[in-house]
């Protein structure tokens, strides 16, 4: 892990852009502590970092005001990293579906996500080896929305991640709602009654197929992108209660 | 309205019962306040005031700690009121159709629920008539828990209720559904997840037929009374957010 960049933001946050191997990333932690912190990973869709800097930065600093250190890396085939000739593929038969208006094939949302969730969830954890080792860091480690399925896949395969808070999408392929099954940890999960993009039914089946005896669903109106504020500190206050 | 009794909880907290004509209720104000607060109408369920007191009691030291004054009154044939022969049979019917398993007949939800609506409402308007003219007593008003119908009945024929926050419940009849979408103010909608006697499908109809641009739901695991304290903390701060 190399850091590349650092800036003190105007509520003193220190930001530090890094390099994983191949693999850019943002490291925010509190201006100053006499302990180390909790971690929470911020997920997020995969459009590039560039382009989700400014939600993500919001939201390091809503986390990093609760005592946390923040982090988020690149996912696969986004942004700078090396693109992919078969995600693409499937983000244009996403984009032609939901333009035709009908149900998206199963068969579109696994070529979509499950080569994503495959390749992201081991980089995560790398991520996190090399977070936990920096001496700022302690944990426990939470981890923050963006692609459901990888928070899904991670809760399962990672020990080290002590609670989530996840959207309820229906873009999470079959095998991932079997996977949700085994998830213990508790989760916070949001869902956008409105959202154009989304399935709410089969939103509703997922956060039922959560194995976790503490699971929270906090629905909201309005779309896609309009989660409100307030909903938003009840996701920080959740992780207050479960990370500290 | 006449004051019966008056006591002071350790938190400073005052308790006073009181009666409206032949109708028992509770208010609780802060120990101190300089200017008129806001009131929390605390609904509950037909068991009697008695035997909801506890209850009742720390949901009201909670909403006084937010800076609001609280209220409750007796719903119609319950605790010390007069009963009603219909009303008995109804809650027998209800009680035999649950322990049969089965789903509870409409008719049955009609008999138990749309007389009591009928009676009650017009007994929490009369209630917040009085308690406005307390010099204590400010507004706005919002009104809390208990019977869903009473509630939805509320929000959409009392202007003075500003705010409220229901339980999704299943034993709403068809026509308060109905009602239900000529609801405009801002709701805070729980659900417990696994409620033995709640109908999920017919639940999640009832926060969705809600005409309300701001409302939110929030489910959580455990049955009818397993409600986490988290989540009456949000919820008082939901009233935070609309009544102050």
């Amino acid at each position: 892990m190399q850091f590349t960049t650092q800036q003190r933001l105007d509520d003193g946050v220190l930001e530090r852009e890094f390099t994983l191997g191949e693999i850019p990333g943002i490291l925010w932690t509190p201006g100053s502590a006499s302990a180390p912190v909790p971690l929470v990973l911020l997920g997020h869709p995969p459009l590039g970092l560039r382009k989700m800097y400014p939600r993500l930065q919001a939201r390091a600093q809503d986390s990093v005001a609760e005592g946390f250190a923040a982090a988020t890396i690149e996912l696969p085939w986004s942004g700078e990293r090396p693109g992919s000739a078969a995600a693409e593929q499937a983000r244009a038969d996403l984009r032609r579906a939901l333009e035709a208006g009908g149900p998206v094939d199963d068969e579109i949302v696994d070529r979509l996500i499950l080569p994503l969730v495959d390749k992201a969830v081991p980089e995560w954890r790398a991520a996190l080896d090399a977070l936990l080792a920096l001496p700022e860091i302690g944990g426990p480690v939470g981890f923050s929305g963006g692609v459901t399925s990888i928070g899904v896949r991670l809760a399962v395969v990672e020990p080290r991640i002590s609670a989530a808070v996840l959207f309820a999408g229906s873009f999470v392929p079959r095998t991932i709602l079997e996977e949700a099954r085994r998830v213990t940890i508790p989760l916070h999960v949001l869902l956008q009654w409105d959202d154009e993009g989304n399935d709410r039914p089969r939103a509703l089946d997922l956060f039922d197929a959560f194995g976790s005896k503490e699971k929270t669903l906090h629905a909201n109106m309005g779309g896609h992108t309009g989660v409100p504020q307030f909903a938003s500190d009840e996701a920080n206050r959740f992780f207050v209660r479960y990370l500290k």
